[in-house]
């Protein structure tokens, strides 16, 4: 069995960056970030610990707007549109969920599709759905992707299984591997014979946000299992992959922690990157950038 | 073997919409459907003559926009732009593929969202993808879906294989199925073994856009196999399923011509009305529809 760490991932993907952000610095530019924070939940505060930390590490930018709890939607919409307007600020997210008493939907029509580094806009969501090369994934499907092409896995001609089919992993993973040519079946709660469709596939991502969901009886030899699940149990992290058992019957697979999530803050700085290099190549303020999957 | 045929499904729909035709009329309110057509290609004026007929069988308006093969991008742009003015236009068709000195991309956001009644743009591709509800998804895998509900169908849990990865049919319908708890696996040139892939599925969704593809070695008894192809062969209708082939083994199929091609013209309707209800409700002019998946 292979483990496949992200560490080397992020690291190969640093040492490119590095060097974009010297040749931007030269221009006198520098990326950032701007990180909307509604609230002080401890998932969100632990991640953006990570984020700032690995774009300092860099010479990155990170800037949080840290929003009360009981902010209003029209504060929140302020806040973004104030971003939208910042100049130095090449990328945003905004920590979901919000708060019931906000409205998403309608902070999705307000970010700047080209700000929009992690996907929360429509309009990134249909240049996904449609493949057409334009537009920013979120975050962790593009760790998944990054992770696959660093260790050299194909997907043409792959069975993949996907377990989950959130906006945030299932669907934009679904229409990332579908366009390198893999052949996809996306499964969920109310999939009949989970085993059986996880058992046949080359690759199987998990990404159901059930602890540990993903046994000995759910895969065999020869297969490439991604977690991307994240838990607390028993104060200890755990995927949606129950490794003990899973490890020792499959070809390679992502621990956790240690894989796909450990990716992500990488990709954020990437797309942070792209978005900076295609502002400064359009000269300041353009709204108009349509930008690249990276 | 059950045929499922489209012009009961047809009749059906038109029972209901008649109903909501004469509702509007009442109210001094008459759908109408405006179709952009650039050139004379065949396909094309034979689909609008389908379109002429069914609309004007239950007292709904259809104007075409006819333009010249060698019309510009902004002559197009401004035949788009008075349509979305037209308060009496509630949906726009436009033929595609577009000639190729024109860019269908512009277009797309151009088209408002409440008149695209056959999901041209950007805007209702993320309503689809986000299967949340809101937006129109193109016609032909909405066809597929009446047709499904009309003979009482049932996709939970089921397995469906999509042969094809389109954006007018494959990926919608992927997203249309999955939202109706199907397990979905999408399907592709590069998929290695098809056809294993076709005969572990419940339901088989040919949309490849290859005359008579699938063959009786593709199929297994007890199946629905829907047939979403059409294509001339020695002068005579076929679609992407060899029907003689396939009809003797499976439990239902959808015949060509007479399967879910038939249906279309009356989704189209569907949308074009349901837009009407919409702008009716909220006072002409409205740029703000935001409408439901029917």
């Amino acid at each position: 069995m292979k483990e496949l760490r992200g560490m080397p991932v992020t690291k190969a993907m640093l040492k490119d960056l590095e060097e974009k952000i010297r040749e931007l610095k030269e221009k006198g530019r520098v990326p950032k970030l701007a990180i909307v924070r509604v609230g002080e939940r401890e998932d969100d505060l632990s991640y953006e610990a990570g984020v700032y930390k690995r774009f300092q590490s860099v010479g990155a930018e990170v800037e949080t707007k840290a929003l009360a709890e009981n902010v209003s939607q029209s504060e929140l919409e302020s806040c973004i549109a104030q971003l939208n307007e910042d100049e130095s600020v090449n990328g945003v997210l905004m920590f979901r969920p919000l708060p019931g008493h906000l409205e998403e939907k309608r902070i999705k029509g307000l970010l700047k599709q080209e700000k929009d580094i992690d996907c929360l806009t429509s309009d990134n969501d249909a240049h996904l759905f449609a493949a057409d090369g334009l537009g920013y994934a979120p975050c962790t499907p593009q760790a998944v992707m990054e992770l696959l092409a660093y260790y050299q896995i194909p997907l043409t001609g792959k069975k993949v299984t996907i377990v989950g089919r959130s906006m945030v992993v299932g669907k934009p993973l679904a229409m990332m591997m579908l366009a390198e040519n893999a052949t996809v079946t996306i499964c969920h709660t109310k999939t009949v014979d989970l085993k059986e469709e996880c058992r046949k596939s080359d690759i199987l991502v998990a990404a159901a946000g059930v602890p540990k969901l993903i046994t000995d009886e759910y895969v065999r030899p020869g297969q490439i299992v991604i977690d991307v699940g994240i838990h607390v149990i028993d104060e200890k992290l755990c995927g949606d992959v129950d490794y003990e058992k899973v490890a020792p019957i499959v070809e390679a697979i992502t621990p956790v922690p240690g894989g796909v999530g450990s990716v992500t803050t990488a990709v954020l700085l990437k797309h942070t990157v792209l978005s900076a290099i295609i502002i400064n190549s359009k000269g300041r303020g353009s709204n108009e950038g349509k930008v690249c999957i990276s």
